[in-house]
């Protein structure tokens, strides 16, 4: 069910955008009970103009590597699991592609589940 | 006031992206009282890595002519709005461009309905 | 907080962005209480096919100049201070880089504040 869309800078090969992939797919299986299967991604590269970030803002180092991570969810998740998602995404983006902790931003849309169609026409959660 | 991200595949001719968008248009009007007038789209290509979908979760065969449809829209419609939605939109888009009914996946995202302006500055239902 | 997207037909240099970027972000800061260092913008150009609007919705005389301006960020703000933000876009993008006030639509997603991470894979508002 979560819809994901990540953002980040261009110039990167493939294999990096395709592992910052897996480890936010990852990191949701493991901590807010999404299961494996539901995977969709979006994740699009921008030039400089077209992905502007604060170097600082909230005393964090940020570089032109930064992975901006927006999920579209169903609401339910506590500030617990949130915090644990924030957590494990970093961790698993630090690890491959290697992506400093720093530049991770996440920013959750939450949802009422009858908002998703997952194809034929039908609202399988609904 | 529904603003509409659709996403999929690169590689169609225009002409298959702009009858999506009208499928996905006339379905609003229809099922769930969009002005037939209020149409504000953004239709997007992506290569392989940058949209990635299950093949099968929940047991539909997806396939590669896969549409993501995300739309924000003023909350207030029922689940049987939602429903009648969903299936006029696969309706729609199988019978044009002609993509599958298994490759439509729908996400609403519901705001309150001052949180729109459509120009001038003003907020016009506020 | 905020995530803006910020979406225009192609076909401008690079310096109209920017300039539509500094004016939305300075909007926010001046109207909603938006901290100065907060800024995060994807800002994307799509050509005709691929960003889509009516030309008189509402009896608003939109152009291919047109600005969709979408935010994601805290909920808590009142309806007059949406319409401020809303005015205050409009007459700063028409300041500069000079684009027209009926081409700029806003559309606002509210969310709780424990739904962000700003890089280290921290909830910082959480």
């Amino acid at each position: 069910m979560p819809l994901v869309r990540i953002s980040l800078r261009s110039g990167k090969p493939e294999a990096h955008r395709t592992a910052i992939g897996d480890a936010v797919h990852r990191a949701m299986v493991e901590t807010i009970n999404v299961p494996a299967q539901d995977r969709f991604q979006i994740i699009t590269e921008h030039d400089a103009a077209g992905l502007l970030y604060d170097p600082s803002y909230l005393g964090i180092a940020r570089s032109d590597d930064l992975v901006v991570v927006q999920i579209t969810l169903n609401s339910g998740r506590t500030t617990e699991m949130k915090k644990a998602l924030y957590a494990r995404i970093a961790e698993l983006v630090a690890t491959s592609p290697g992506v400093r902790r720093q530049d991770v931003l996440v920013s959750l849309v939450e949802v009422p589940k009858e908002n998703w169609s997952f194809g034929d026409g039908v609202g399988q959660y609904a």
